[in-house]
């Protein structure tokens, strides 16, 4: 009668290079481990291995700063050439001091580093950058598993965020394929018939939450998790939907 | 081999009102859907049902705006009176214009309206307010369930959040009990043995959006679930450790 969520964590796919085909890589391991694929299944991608396989690999070894780049490290305390490659990811500086370099990138998050980063990547000075267009990678995805296994599914592709307000990170969704993100209430009623007059409630952040419990971040290496069980609708919208501007941001001034 | 989360969420949980046993309840619904709570269980709640078992609703009918609730209805277009009870839980007012009402309530959240809420509560004047302590709320539920099954379990209570940069709400903890609240890599190394600098994930923030997908928000009616083969850490520590000072807060100015 209890109404059950299930998430599986595939823990056999090797690590991801240059040009590997994930899909065929999801598809190889959920045979190892004796997961199907079924219909209203969703697949939960870590960023990592999607920015591995688009070779979004980068040595700051190769990477001269410009002056602005220059003038943000020293800001900053950091590598001028870690900005560098921050910068060719960015769109707007939003705030540069010691605790950190906060900017809009180019996928239209407001975040650390544009997503520059260097954990799970080989070398002292190798820092990955997210996927160019995490949606085109999500569809890319869908799209490859669909062609093998014919199933209703959706693909998310997470990262970890720093967030305001509160102590800690946790991931939410970067870019999406095959799902309505939003689970709107705002038309329905509550327990007692009362309409829910702002109850919208983006489901594919809480996705991303919570699969990151199974992916983890270190060395458990469970890059894919699988979701089973969930009501969602199809939808063909990207990450636009999600990502507030300035001037629709209920919290502007707040902080 | 793959590695499976579990969530369950309880569906025959009766409406709760003042005065109401809500460890007595999670069992009895445990028994009548044959879920057995386990050593290392997660029992998440949402707040509302927490709530109105502390008798924190109000009726609008009875309050009596007092002059800077008249001045702060009229700013933000809101019922007074509304206001009020919004006050009555509010430390400091940190925005108010007509799209809404921004706070750092009593429990220390920045948030809307100080989490005061009308759905699922009977009647169109009728508003619940946060536990005043859901860190001691979620300790007085996790011993009450522990006098009945005596098992090593947490308990986290849950709210909905609008957030800055992104559109939609998520489930976020307001209160928690038994675990600790971070899955801390800071010190560890990754895939390359390399140390992970900032990697501090908040798992109970992550816990408590995967639950709200079972337990939705509007008539689904399962205001309870269970999260099963999680790893946690037992922890003492309370809502403090994640809720930031202004002056801590990285985003400070960037919105």
């Amino acid at each position: 009668m209890a109404k059950t969520l299930t998430i599986i964590g595939l823990q056999t796919i090797p690590i991801v290079k240059e040009g590997d085909d994930i899909p065929a890589l999801i598809i190889e391991a959920c045979k190892r481990e004796s997961v199907s694929i079924e219909d209203g299944d969703i697949i939960v991608v870590t960023q990592k291995i999607v920015s591995k396989a688009e070779g979004r690999v980068y040595d700051l070894e190769n990477i001269v700063p410009s002056k602005k780049a220059l003038e943000l490290g020293e800001a900053t305390q950091r590598d001028p050439r870690l900005i560098e490659l921050v910068l060719s990811d960015t769109v707007e500086v939003v705030k540069a001091t010691p605790e950190g370099l906060i900017v809009r990138n180019i996928q239209g998050n407001i975040c650390l580093n544009a997503g520059a980063d260097r954990s799970n990547v080989p070398g002292e000075t190798i820092y990955s950058l997210l996927p160019v267009n995490p949606d085109e990678s999500s569809k890319i995805i869908r799209k490859g598993l669909q062609k093998i296994i014919n199933k209703r599914i959706a693909v998310i592709i997470t990262d970890t965020y720093s967030r305001p307000f509160r102590r800690g990170q946790v991931d939410l969704a970067i870019g999406f394929s095959g799902i309505f993100p939003f689970r709107d209430y705002r038309h329905t009623g509550d327990l007692y018939g009362k309409e829910l007059r702002v109850k919208n409630t983006t489901i594919i952040d809480e996705i991303a939450s919570v699969t990151e419990l199974v992916i983890g971040q270190s060395t458990e290496a469970i890059p894919v998790s699988i979701v089973k069980n969930l009501t969602w609708v199809d939808g063909d919208v990207g990450m636009s939907e999600i990502l507030l501007s300035q001037d629709e941001d209920l919290f502007k001034g707040a902080l």
